[in-house]
Formats: structure tokens, sequence, C-alpha cells
């Protein structure tokens, strides 16, 4: 289906704007009426723009208060109308959106309404024009889709039909399914925002919240299922009024709304992009860093061999049962001081998983590769991560393994490349990745629908300095779990904390093992543990045991958690983590106890 | 009255929220549990350092869901609370807080409630401690304070009493007169927060939007009338929970929390603070610049004069009407560049607003100036700006113009020491100051108490990047109008923009007098008057004569507003405005227009 966005749901000039919509492919734009105000372009320059873009301009609206009202002040709006229907013709535009009035001096008269809806789009036809009446969830007296349309019906004007927008009619909790009711030629448009349900005043609620669909609540799929059925055949529109959006970049954030529409479209039976390949465990994480020195002391500490090296570039692999971790030292770690930039995602599929991933407009990567290197499927993640589609040790797939050779420096390998001696330390259980503030709720879409995992409820985080967010997103096996947190603001951003979980079955060994070996576990306060002592039970030994070495401990109705940090190395830092009894969650309860002493032990904050 | 602050009110380590709850003296601090658990210090070196603080540690709060739950529940809460008055008795605190349960366990029996309650006051009572029970508005069975006071009354335990909390209290809507039925000494602690009115989830509400009293929509004087009445001699205990604290710095915080307790006890007849002096002009703006070429050449083209000269500094006094503008060129200057450093308020006594802006906790600022010069009293208002209390031209006080010589380059002047030809400009019609992020609401209550202004509503704007707030605090004659701005997040605080408002009687003059000069206004998109033509009739030469100067145009329910800017130097422009029949806003609804165009002027964003 067609698509389009409207203007005031990406920020910067109306130039800026235009481009970033053709970039991600939108077929129309609806002009906000401010931004077409606030141009120095002509409406005869803006109409060639956008036609230069291949855009269509699907709607303008700049008319409010205009039906049910007194006489004199029904003259004025026509009056208003007329200068407005000139400029449209000039722009090009022939639909034109009229929303419920809210004025006081609005009467409620349906009759009255019709009436004069109906003289409106007289006008209107004499222009071209289409006029697009639609309800407010705040409309004085026309606030329900069904009410906007019983006054069009009344009306029975051909150039005067309903726009439905998805977030007033789910907002009120309205039923969708009276859509199929009406004629889809009367349909003149559809506007499509989701939201976070939240129990709020719905005109604030709808000024600062709204998202693009799969970020909220709401079911945006059934909704476009009945607009459908109705016969709707118009464009997919999106109106998004959000705070956030209006500070981020136009261009990322006009593809994180066109992918958003590919996955409505998907989910509405409408569309049908590459099945998701849903990956089955994290075949490594990369680490880039300057200086392999402090990273290879700390992999070391925890159990790690240096099992491997890559043919042709500065890659070590770190292995620990079926943890990898890859050490690259070339030319990005210069620019990004240690960071983890880079994970592989075991995939059933890799080569379907990049075609799922390019279809929903993840930016593929160029194969920075040798001629004999293995070919490896990668997109970026929003946050820059790049993700690898790998088989790992499968021989009917290429493998990543193969363009690393055996190191010489091995104690007892076990299996290709490099395999490991029995440590500690099982399997990656998580990955943590701090996003850009601007796109957590991109972030959370991209990774559900892109690598089709299940997007976990979000969490608060009070660290000294903000309240954190985090939104974890995992296969249904817990194979694959990353942690996508953000910070209070953008202001934050630079100072962006990563992190590897790592599994492990005993993680009072595993944390031992690591302190012997020479490495800094983060210091927890004596404090948490008198209050685990006042919460749990445990034998004495237990907790002074987690007391000495800085183990935190959660349950859940499932299981057990237990969990200890390494110091940070750059922006990375590790954490040993036990899993007994099938607890689901990440320790979140222990996580402001854990930023305030990762705050204390920086020097400066 | 003793007053308290909750650490969670304050950003930072408990040490940092100490010492600034101590620095803004408070006498006490309630101590949130997560602050204990997450700081190095010991129990009895928290003791240890609020007392060297001059703090005492007025509440504990480290117990939930406690009461009105099936026995063996109950067993583990007596075993938890006992660890934790084991812990108060190490910190020296003697009131915990227990809240009302919201544990789906709670069964709605307020006899069973009354009964766990007394059992928990008995082991309290054991180590001296008092419970003080509180109504959540959001707990499971009991959530009005007059429930939570049936249940104490109920128990009939001499430790155990209850907490007010006027946001649980407020939040729902409860009649406030009920609390002077309690006995005063059963009131064991009262905890103050004022909000926003805003209708949404009062949990969330609670926890992101608190603020202090005096900043939100809630009588918290009323309340607190009633609270004196019924007896209560505890401390006012200020318990907030705000986003955008928790990311400021804990010093200014904790003086913004001490200031509006202050004005809470002026309010509710508890002190008597030095009365407010409402200022009732304003007396000068003084630039600070690097070079004063660019600011004179603006000045010049709008008429004003260069009148005098300080007698011992490097700033300049140009004078039009009773608008008065200094420009120095100081050495603040090349730390700022060119920005709004001052404001001089024309007062009806100076050293009274002083005594009355000390008593409030601003900081005074020290003369910098020569033996020969006029004492001027000063405070620093919370974004830096110096405010200088001063009586011009009246010779029973000392004047700030005494300090200044009137230069020789001077066409007619009338009245000392300068004066000026007649020109467009009349007076300053407003200032606009954008303040820092965190500091927003400190500020409007700053102005507000601190001079006597009242505070209009705060307007919500869109920049093309991002959603600006405003509001404007004024006298009640207009005056004194000071518009405080903010804008979408703390990272855009480096490129604040600051404005001085000109008013003149006919800014179609002053704006081609202005071009005449030489002088440049802010360019407005033609696509701007095509709108102003659809919505308001107006000879077709009024309407070019706009097009062609850049004029904008309002209008409300009492007069009309016509403006116009010039560019920009540094962080400072100037605007034009002309105010006929009573029009009492700042022509909001232009504002995007004009943020667009600034963006649009600008080189890079």
């Amino acid at each position: 289906m067609r698509t389009s966005i409207a203007t005031v749901s990406l920020s910067g000039s109306l130039t800026e704007k235009l481009t970033a919509a053709a970039r991600a492919g939108f077929d129309g734009v609806e002009i906000f009426e401010n931004d077409l105000l606030a141009s120095p372009l002509s409406p005869e320059e803006i109409r060639a723009r956008t036609a230069d873009l291949g855009l269509r301009i699907d709607l303008y609206q700049p008319m409010r208060d205009i039906e049910a009202v007194p006489e004199d002040e029904f003259e004025r709006n026509l009056r208003r109308a007329r200068h407005k229907f000139a400029l449209m013709e000039r722009l090009g535009a022939d639909t034109v959106l009229v929303c419920s009035s809210v004025s006081p001096l609005a009467v409620d008269d349906d009759a009255l309404a019709a009436g004069q809806l109906s003289a409106l789009a007289d006008v209107a036809r004499d222009f071209g024009i289409r006029v697009a009446y639609e309800a407010l969830a705040w409309g004085r007296h026309v606030n329900t889709y069904d009410h906007a349309w019983r006054v069009v019906e009344a009306a029975g004007h051909p150039a005067l039909g309903t726009c439905l927008d998805s977030f007033h009619i789910l907002a009120r909790g309205s039923d969708p399914k009276g859509v199929e009711d009406i004629p889809g030629e009367k349909i003149f448009f559809l506007q499509l925002a989701d939201a976070p349900l939240m129990a709020m005043d719905v005109l604030q609620w709808s000024r600062h919240y709204r998202c693009f669909p799969g970020q909220g609540g709401f079911d945006l799929a059934g909704l476009l299922g009945h607009v459908m059925r109705a016969g709707y055949r118009g464009p997919l529109s999106l109106e998004v009024f959000n705070d956030v959006f209006r500070q981020a970049e136009a261009g990322p954030t006009a593809v994180d709304a066109q992918r958003s529409l590919l996955v409505l479209q998907e989910a509405a039976g409408l569309a049908a992009p590459p099945a998701p390949v849903v990956p089955t465990g994290v075949s490594f994480a990369e680490l880039v860093t300057p200086d392999a020195e402090p990273v290879s002391a700390v992999l070391g500490a925890l159990g790690f061999t240096r099992t491997a090296r890559h043919r042709s570039k500065p890659v070590d692999l770190w292995q620990q049962g079926e943890a990898r971790v890859l050490l690259n030292t070339g030319p990005q770690a210069r620019r990004d001081g240690t960071a983890l930039a880079a994970v592989g995602l075991e995939s059933p599929d890799p080569a379907g998983a990049a075609r799922r991933a390019e279809a929903l407009l993840a930016p593929v990567l160029p194969r920075r590769r040798a001629p004999e290197d293995a070919p490896l499927d990668a997109v970026a993640a929003p946050d820059g991560t790049e993700l690898f589609f790998c088989a790992t040790d499968r021989p009917e797939l290429p493998g990543w393994t193969q363009d690393f050779e055996r190191t010489d420096e091995l104690p007892a390998p076990s299996g290709a490349p490099g395999g490991s001696a029995a440590g500690p330390v099982e399997r990656i259980d998580h990955l943590a990745l701090t996003q850009p503030w601007h796109q957590f709720d991109e972030a959370a879409l991209f990774h559900r629908s892109v690598l089709g995992l299940a997007a976990q409820e979000s969490v608060d985080v009070a660290d000294p300095y903000g309240l954190h967010r985090s939104r974890a997103v995992t296969d249904t096996g817990g194979s694959v779990r990353i942690a996508l947190g953000v910070g209070p603001g953008p202001a934050d951003d630079g100072a962006r904390s990563q992190h590897i979980a790592l599994a492990t079955a005993d993680v009072v060994a595993a944390a031992r093992r690591f302190r012997a070996a020479g490495g800094r576990l983060l210091p927890i306060p004596a404090n948490y543990y008198d209050d685990l002592a006042a919460r749990y039970e445990f034998t004495d030994g237990e907790l002074a045991t987690y007391r000495e070495l800085g183990i935190l401990y959660d349950r859940d109705a499932e299981g057990e958690f237990r969990h200890c940090w390494t110091e940070t190395v750059g922006r990375v830092f590790f954490e040993l983590v036990q899993r007994d009894g099938g607890y689901r969650g990440y320790g979140a309860v222990n996580a402001p106890v854990r930023l305030a002493a990762q705050h204390a032990s920086r020097p400066v904050r």
C-alpha cells in the first residue's frame, strides 16, 4: 500500500522533513500547517520539491473549529477556507482534513454540523478538493469515529468523507469493528499512530506520547484489518506527535517510521516480507579496543583462553565453553575506545535473516573481508552495533570460524577452531546495550521485527543521577537475550555503558576464580547485605560469601538469580550470572546498587 | 518550624545529598532506603556524618506491605522489621514510615490491619522507635488519610501514629479539613509535595511529577493550616519524586527546596520573612559583550543613543525613552560572549527588596564597585542573571545613574544623566530569559516569591528541533514582565537565547527606522502572511507593510499585538512590540515561525 507521513512526525525544516521522508521510501506526506507557514519556500516551490522527491502531498490540515458554529462564525470559516483551498491548489494537494470542533461556540446539533460541512464541501469541490472529517477524541460534541461518520453520512455530499485516526479511535476505547460499516470509498484518509497504554488526559497523551505502530500498546493491525475490510484503498499515513521525535534527526526517524508500517502491513496480512529467522544463540560478542591488554587481562581472569586469531585482521578469539569474545584492535578501536561493537547471532538461516533485515530497512553492512574470508551477513542495529548472522561449526554453511587460525599457545583445546579448557563460564547469558536516547523505541521495534525476538516490559531503574529505562528482547527459550537500556536524557549518550553477561552454574566459584587470577569485582556496600539478611533467610556462610565477593541476589516466582560485575574497561564491563530454577529477569532490583557503586568507583562523574 | 527533606528528592550519592541538605539549611533528612543500601558508609558512619552536618535523621522508610496480610506473611514481615529496627538503632533514627499495603495478599480487614500494626508497634517500642502509618493514594484497601487514621485509632498503641503526605491527600481530592479531627500528637510526621494538576494515573503522577511546594497546583498552605490546627509540631518534610531533580545538581535543588518551605510557611502564617517589594519597572538591562561594535550598531539603528559612561568600569549606558541598556565590555564578557547578564528592577524600596531576597536564600552578590560608586543591592537569579534593585532618578535614594557620566557626543539630552532624543522606543516591554533545563520550576518560584511577581500559565511552543516551554512572571500592571523559557532538554542549555523586547507605540515606524539605519530584521516567510490574510481582514496596505518589514500579528480578547525581531548577536536579540487595547500575551502563536526563521538564518544548526 502507499505510505505517507505527516511532517509533524519529523524534526527540522520542511525541506529536511521532505528529504527524510523520500529517502525512507514514503510515497507521500501530510503537510502540517505550521511547517508550511515557517518555510521560506512558496507553495509552488514546495509542490515542485515534493514532486522532485517522488512524493505526493496526500493531505493538508489548515483548519480547526469549522462546523456546528453560529452562522456569522461559519461565514468567517468559509472565508478562511477559500484562502486555504486556493493555497492547496498552488500546493497540488487535493484532500483537506477537518477535525471535529473543540470550540466553545460549537453547538450540539448534528444537522447543523452536516449542513455546514456540506456547504464547505461545495466550496471545496469547486477547487477539486475533498474534505475528510475526523473525530478528535476530545472534540466538543463529536468525539467518536462513528459519530463523525453519522454526520458525514447525513451530509451526503460526494466531496465529503471521513478520516480515521487510530489514536482517536483506540484511545477512547471505541470498538473498531464498526469501521467495517463505513463504505470504503467514504473513508477518505487513514492516519495511524500507536501510543503506550497510559491513564492520562487524552489530549496530553496525544500531543506528547504518540509513537509509531508497534512501539505502543494499541492493536493497530486489528484496526487496519477492519479498515481494509471496509474497502479503504488510500494511503497508510503516520501522524505522530512525540516529544522525542521532535528532537531526533529526521533521517533515522523516517526510516524507523517506514519500518513500522512495513511491520504493520505484515501483521495485518497486507505484505509478506521475508519471514523472520529467529536467532538461536549468541555466536560471539566483538569488542573493539585500542589496547588489548586490559580487556585480555579481564578475559583471562574470567577463565577465557585466547584460542584463535583472524587470518587477515587484528582480531583474537577468546573462548570459554560456548562463550566467545572477539577482541578487535583494528582501526575502529582508535575511534571508539573500548566498546562492544558487534554481536554474532547464531542463525538457522543466515542469508534469510539478512534478507529479512534488509527488507525491514536495516542498513546492510559492506563485507569488510579479505577475498578468502567466509561470507558473513551483517546489518547495523539502530545504535550502530553490527549484527552478524552466523553459522558456527555447521559444515553445510560457511562458518565465521573458518577465518580464524588456532593459536599455538593453547591448553587442551577441544573442537574447531579453538575450543577451550573447562572453565566456570558456559555461555553468554545476555548482552546489555545502552541506546541513544532518541532511539530507544526504535531499538525495541527493530529487534522485535528484524530479529523476531519478543520485547519484555520496560522497567525504570534509579541511578544516582537520573532514571534509566531498560527493556529486554529475547527469544522464547532464553538463548538470545539483549537488554536495551537508555539513560535519563540525550546529554548522557556520551557515557553509554555496555556489558556482556556470562552464564555460569556456580557464580561463587567463577567469582573466586576471577579474584584469584587478579580480577577486580565491583565492590558492593555492606548495607546491601544487611538488607538481604532482612529480606531472605540464608545460611550464614552463604551470605558471608556473597558479602565477601560482591555477589547480589534476587528471586522471582520461578527461581533465583545471583550476579556480580567486573570493573569497567572503556565503556564495557562483564557480569557473571547464575540463573536457577527458571528465573527470567536480569536482577533489575539490584541495578540501583550497581549503578551507584559504578559511579562511586569512577574518579570523576 | 523544623525542616526536613527526603534523600530521594536530591541527586547523587548519600554523602552528596546530606551535604546539600545541610548547606541549604535543613534541620533533618528522611533517609530513603536505596540511598542507604547503595552507600559505602556504615549506619554508624552515616549517623556520625549527619550529626557533624547538624542534621537529624527524622525518618527511615525501609518497609512495604506490612499489614493486613496472612499470619505467616506477617511473621516474615516482623522478622524483617526487627532487622530494620536494629539498623535504625545504629542510624539513630526513631521514626519508621509504614505505607499502606499494595500487596495482592492484603485483605480488606481494618481490625486485622490494626492488630498487626499494633504488634509491629510493640516490637518498635522495644527499640525506642515510633511507627508512622501512611495511606498511599493507590493503597490496596487503605488509600485515604482518614482511613489510615481510623486504623491507627483502632490500634490505640502509643508507638503507632499516622504520617500525612500532602500528595496522597490532595491527589485523591480528599477534603483536608478532616485532618483537624486527628489529635496532633498522633500525627507523627508530615510529608509535603506539590504537583502540577494533571489527569493521569496517580502512581505515575506521584513517581515522576511531584515538585516542591508552590511549583505545582495543590493548596499546600491550606493543608498545612489544617495540620497545624490539629496540633502537629513535627518537622515539615519534603518527599519529592521528580525526574528532573534526579538529574539536577543536589546543591541548587536543596536550596530551591528550602526556599519552597520558607514560602509555604509564610503563606500559612507560620513565618514572616521581610515582605515582598514588588518592582515597578525595569530600570535597565545589562548586556555583556566581548566586542561592543555589533550590539552598538543594533542599538543605534533601533534609535538608542549612547548617553553616558560608567565612571570606573567599561560600561556604556544606551537610552531611548525609559528604555535603558547597559553595554559592559568588562572581564565577564570574555567568558560568556554576548549575553544578557543583569537586569535592573526599579524598586520602591531597594534595601527591603534585597532583605526579602536574602531571606529567601537568593545569593547576595558582592558589590563589585569602586569606593565612590553608589551602593546597589543585587542578588543572583537561579539562571545566574544578576538582579539589581534600583532607584532611578529618585533624589532621596542612592541612584545607580550617579555612577555614570554624561558623554559629550549626545544629541539633545533630557534629564540626568543622559536622557535621549525622541525615538520610537518607549520602554522595555519584557525580557525573555531561557533557563537551565533543570531549573525551570525553580525559576518560576524564585521570581514569584523573591520578587513578588505573579506567574502565568506555562505554554508549549514548537521549535523545529523540539518543544520549548515558556512561562511569564509579571507584576499586576504589566510594568515588569519576564518570560522564562526552557528548551526541550539539558543538552540544549548551551545555546540558550535571550531577548530584550522594546515597547513602541508604532512598530511599523520603529521597524522602518531600524531598517533605514542599516539594521537587519529577521526575515519572515511569505506563507505566514497568506495565513494572516486567511485569518483576519486587514486593509491591503497594512498586510503588505507587515510582509515587507517582517512584522507578525496576534490578537486576543483584549487587544492586538504586533512584533518583529532583530538579528541575533551572540545569544541576544531584540524584539520590537506594539501592544494595543490591553493585549496581555507575548505572541506565543507566532513563536514557532520565529524559531524556525532563527534556525534558518543560522549557518549551522
